[in-house]
């Protein structure tokens, strides 16, 4: 039968990116497709199976040696079951997804969400490979995570372990109200929308700043202008990393993982973001918990959720 | 060979505690003596060796029926190797306690800090019976803690996953120094040292109340003061629940743990309290992440560390 390789999904809004992984994780092959979502669940479900189908026809693995599938998806599921609540960027609610590609591909399918699946990817052939016990965090539009114990996404009771983005950090009078309902998630500060937020405020309200030559401010106009050296970009993303720096001293006494990986746009500010972390994570850390712990970037980028998926059915 | 039973140890600088438990961590029989830590490790390890082989002879049971040995230890160590690196309350440095004891007793011994296991015997047969994710606050002169998942201690890399008492909680600027070096750790508010230093103050700067009337003032004191609504009490131990249910806000978000169980004397406040710290955990956490998940009293009191040392054999 040959070699056993792995199916991993990454369903977006847009599009759908397939990929094929060996058994230790590495990724032969991908294929990208459109999602469909307009069309629905079904029509979504469907374009799915015929990516996987053309990804390993186009490779040299024969069918017979997919020995699983995985599937990242955003949204709230039961994880066991297979099946989609609600996902509001799909607009799906209700689809058994595990059942339906199961009984399309004829293959054992699971499914975890987005960020955890990242997660999983970094850390088992990424920035954690080797390292059994690590933390992601994804910054993005917000800020997710996951946890990795013993090699596996830990899940915890209702499914919302590792949402790290919204850990309180910001103090009460400091803090703003975040997409959840609660004031002062991290969140607020760190995700690149915070960033973006930060930086239009410091603009309105005048601050002497390059920032304010640049018509729609990304997150990336705020790394660039601190590169060189404007004092309200290098203070908004020291804001972003010392409650970055500030979540892992503290989940330092609570896990005590070997190493934190941080992943997603924002983490591509590079070291003027890493080394404020480390500043921070240094100064709020327990002595003994921080020794042999480092923070590093992701380093599999937007491959990161094909291969988590593929890597379900090996750890979980 | 009839039931197996597991005898746990319970190592104090002043007495030594041995148990025994059965296969479901119901404590059968107790016995109890002196440490002996001034005549060193050596008589130390003599001491538990004679205690449980007392407890056994006194109990219905057979030497035979002893399945394991397990002991709760203050201090740093090598779990795995049961060795001691440095007990300060015992004054011990290099102790090769598994082997000794071992060696003495002819079962197998495995050890554990003991805010390790006083949580593994709360989870086991306490307040936690029945639940496989749990996390355990100690609240005695420091804050320990313990994080149990899928029934085990969780130890983490360095061996610092539960070290709750320094998570760094309170704003830097209403931080004062801990025991362990750095600033606004849990342990400086919520502990009964961080109690009654609160109280002391209080009193110092000639704050309206019945403390002022108490010569030595105890975490007890304090308590009874807030039960007949003495303001400073209840500001006090308001600000104790505060960063308590702030710090559990934050685990909710790394683990999600179903349970949270607080023991320890700081713990015998009650309702008043623990209403406390549920205000403040409902204010900051995330609400799915809190969905059928309680904070409630330990319920092994004293016995929590015998249970949990016996434990370890079943549960390593």
């Amino acid at each position: 039968m040959g070699e056993r390789v792995y199916v991993g999904v990454d369903l977006g809004g847009t599009a759908i990116k397939v990929g094929l992984c060996d058994a230790q994780g590495k990724l032969l092959q991908t294929y990208e497709g459109p999602t469909g979502t307009e069309h629905g669940a079904e029509v979504v479900l469907e374009n799915i199976a015929q990516y996987v189908r053309k990804l390993v026809d186009e490779s040299p693995y024969e069918w017979e040696q997919v020995a699983g599938i995985g599937a990242g998806i955003a949204g709230f599921m039961d994880i066991p079951e297979g099946f989609i609540k609600l996902s509001p960027n799909l607009g799906w609610r209700n689809v058994p997804v595990k059942k339906i590609l199961e009984e399309k591909l004829g293959k054992t399918v699971k499914i975890d969400n987005d960020a955890n699946v990242a997660a999983l990817g970094e850390a088992w052939s990424g920035a954690g490979a080797g390292i059994p016990n690590v933390v992601c965090y994804t910054l993005g539009t917000g800020v997710g995570g996951g946890v990795i114990i013993h090699g596996r996404i830990y899940q915890g009771y209702n499914g919302m372990a590792g949402e790290l983005g919204h850990m309180v950090v910001v103090p009460d009078l400091e803090a703003i109200e975040c997409g959840c309902g609660k004031k002062g998630c991290l969140e607020t500060v760190s995700s690149a929308t915070g960033i973006i937020r930060m930086a239009k405020e410091a603009v309105e309200r005048g601050e002497h700043t390059s920032l304010a030559l640049v018509e729609n401010i990304m997150a990336k106009d705020v790394f660039d202008a601190a590169k060189t050296g404007d004092e309200t970009a290098l203070r908004i993303i020291n804001r972003a990393a010392l409650y970055l720096g500030k979540s892992m001293a503290a989940i330092s006494v609570v896990l005590n993982p070997q190493r934190f990986i941080v992943g997603g746009g924002v983490s591509k500010a590079g070291d003027i973001l890493f080394d404020a972390i480390r500043k921070y994570y240094n100064e709020y850390a327990q002595e003994t918990a921080k020794e042999g712990v480092d923070i590093v970037p992701a380093v599999l980028g937007n491959d990161a959720g094909v291969v988590g998926a593929a890597g379900l059915n090996l750890h979980s």
